[in-house]
């Protein structure tokens, strides 16, 4: 088991990674507060794993609250199923969300916890790779609106993050590659030595070796938690953990985010990111295959659907991060190394973006 | 035209208070800073002054969102309806909401503000004397629930409150007395010279003049200020601005939330929180009596609904300032000094609701 201090000033917390967590009572005993706990999870994830956290939980007052499976369910009325729960159950300003499930479930409960009394405890418990490495660590929580995605939420730190290996056992291959893909992007914009581990690693990783998963995690919170730790709120450097986001937002958007899973279309929008970023003569064209070898070997999609760059460019703009109306990207200025761009020539993005999207 | 700069350390702003100020362009133009502005507004105050604030903001980009008039709606769903305007109107991370109106409508646009792309600038426009003195300063921001009033909500600091002065001519004399119950619970908890100012102006305040309104909102909020700059989250001291509004919450609960005004509750409330520390032996009779004076001159009504003792008590045990099923409560230890009280006599605190509540 590895652990892994955040340390955000006005807030701490601990990352504990490792096989066993779940049922390891002691350790959920010192990492979750609070005398009035629910448990917020999917029904997937309760039919797993919910009977495995109450009994390690078991003499403390515990309730759940269970909802339906899937990104479409990720809105404020989802939202408001959960505010029900807790004052249904009475749960007070000393009460804690435990948070059990992937990114959805991890972003509704963590939203919830933010505005329940104005903000209770939440901790968080992800069961996905993606979740593990990404969505649970730095605070960042909401819903949908029709009108785009994560467009109401708070920042809220959790009170603690515990990421059992183990529950990645049960996870679909097509989801462990599209945690993978996150973590390939903390290799490709901060860490150079992680590209190598990655290289070496790739089978062990698909193969679920806990070893090789716990340090994949570990090393991806580390690199998270650090650029969450100079930039809470996103007013600048936090934005480049939006690598390969604001291309593959347009991916999902135009495939009504339905065709990919988030991490395959962050994957595509990476590989693009990195061929503007050749474009632009930031990086050659080897740093580039090697991303895109180890997408390919990490099980991810490298072609683009051909939704026409005019389109994507549209849906590229509609995309939060835009200031303005100002598409800033991010971009590599060598491999392992990523910042923001906001000044570039349109036409070479055009250019990219008709090669990838025809 | 009065100014008061608050500094929480992470935020500062300025409270601009008197006559003139929705009509000062240059005003507005200082105060209101962003690219998008969305007034938030309801239907009554849009009827008077949203053509004055418009005609202010001429040349900005201006949307604005009119919502039914009253408590009953101040809801997740017409915070939903809010959020439906912002994505509508393609208001960005650099938009401002400005909230124009009394406390449900600075709630409900602050709160909106809050979690729109997690958090995007608001600036108070308060129209009542309540919100002037209370709910525009200090970042609470909140709707209802079935089950409670303000349990889904955030701290989210304004950039801005602008309190014109004018506006308060258009205000219900109940309304006027109502936001006096709040200016007078300053004075009980924190300054007696300011119980003295108030007990030689009360005519002249509730004649509306607008030097001594502009003098007692000033005052207001400097003393609220000062007490939210020392514990933000209501992690202790802040607690004291709820003098009256634990016994104050019993009662409009016990009312449906519809007989009483809030400020008309929390004067009810002070009295009894007033008696109960005299019962304690903390005040003595004529500081108890000096209270009731200044609340009956204020307009406000100083006997309680005959609802039971027993009723208030477990509508007070459900107010979720209690902690763990404690009722803690703010008393005064001397007039013009409040404390937060945990460890009482029971039975004292039962005498005193038989002796309110029979």
């Amino acid at each position: 088991m590895q652990t892994l201090q955040v340390d955000l000033g006005h807030s701490q917390y601990r990352i504990t990674i490792g096989s066993g967590c779940l049922g390891d009572r002691a350790l959920l005993a010192s990492e979750i507060p609070g005398s009035g706990l629910m448990i917020v999870t999917n029904t997937t994830v309760a039919r797993l794993y919910l009977a495995k956290l109450r009994a390690s939980l078991d003499g403390r007052n515990v309730s759940e609250c269970i909802l339906p499976d899937g990104e479409q369910h990720k809105t404020l009325q989802t939202a408001g199923w959960v505010f029900d729960e807790l004052v249904g159950k009475k749960i007070n300003r000393d009460g804690v969300v435990l948070a059990l499930g992937g990114g959805v479930v991890g972003d509704i409960a963590g939203f919830a916890a933010a505005c329940y009394q104005r903000g209770i405890g939440c901790v968080q418990i992800p069961t996905t790779l993606l979740a593990q490495v990404d969505s649970s660590v730095g605070g960042k929580t909401g819903v949908n609106h029709s009108g785009g995605k994560n467009l109401i939420g708070a920042f809220h730190q959790p009170l603690a993050v515990i990421a059992d290996t183990d529950t990645l056992s049960t996870l679909p291959d097509r989801e462990l590659s599209a945690g993978l893909a996150e973590v390939i992007k903390y290799g490709c914009i901060a860490d150079p030595q992680f590209l190598d581990w990655l290289d070496s690693n790739m089978e062990e990783l698909r193969g679920r070796d806990v070893e090789a998963l716990t340090y994949a995690i570990h090393r991806s919170c580390e690199i998270k938690a650090a650029i969450v730790g100079e930039d809470e709120r996103e007013q600048g450097r936090r934005a480049i953990l939006n690598f390969g986001h604001t291309f593959g937002h347009a991916i999902e958007a135009a495939t009504d985010f339905e065709r990919y899973l988030h991490g395959e279309a962050v994957a595509l929008g990476m590989l693009m990111a990195a061929d503007f970023s050749r474009e632009l003569g930031l990086i050659d064209a080897a740093a580039q295959q090697r991303i895109d070898g180890l997408l390919r070997r990490a099980g991810l999609p490298t072609e683009a659907p051909k939704v026409g760059a005019a389109r994507a460019l549209a849906l590229m703009r509609m995309d939060k991060k835009v200031l303005s109306g100002k598409v800033r990207l991010v971009l590599l200025e060598r491999l392992g190394s990523g910042i923001v761009v906001s000044k570039y020539p349109q036409r070479a993005l055009e250019t990219t973006l008709r090669e990838h999207f025809a």
